[in-house]
């Protein structure tokens, strides 16, 4: 495939990535599947926006939501193959963002 | 640094990434630093988006506009180190938009 033809799915996956939250809400998952709860309790973030990234993250096929008919029935997420495959960008950009950037260039954004 | 405090970075640098055509642009630098005629002749966007995103980049510290005193000037873009330094993210990206993305998500976004 050429470097254009890959532009648009590149572009499409930093727009996702570029929103808030989504990131940290990506890292959280590489650790394991976890409930609604443990992640809400462990993220510094709204229910309904975690519900809505989870959401969004499901309808690009990077979260799974699995239920467990159990009493009371267990909820959880996790990452797909495609999830787990974002682990080096992830590891890449945090690298990058904690060593490259400084605070002035976010300012002048 | 905590996972808290390096969501603003790594979303910022995200939406700068996310942004038409940075990803290719930065790809095209990787390569050597490059007149703008000669970017412009080998990207597929219009002078007026590239110069534009150039200084969107130059803003960031992410490229360095070189201005040679010769007859006539010549001026060079080049990747700064921290420039250089977004490789590994924009190799992973690649590598992740190629093999694990299909159409079926672009569209439904």
């Amino acid at each position: 495939m050429s470097n254009y033809e890959l532009c648009p799915k590149f572009e499409a996956a930093m727009q996702l990535l570029g929103k808030r939250w989504m990131g940290l809400i990506i890292s959280q998952l590489l650790v394991g599947p976890q409930r609604f709860g443990e992640m809400e309790s462990s993220l510094p973030i709204s229910g309904k926006l975690l519900s809505e990234r989870l959401k969004e993250l499901e309808k690009w096929g990077v979260v799974t939501r699995n239920v467990y008919p159990e009493i009371p029935v267990r909820i959880e997420y996790e990452l797909t193959k495609r999830g787990r495959e974002m682990e080096p960008i992830i590891k890449a950009i945090q690298y990058w963002a904690e060593n490259s950037m400084d605070h002035s260039n976010l300012d002048e954004k």
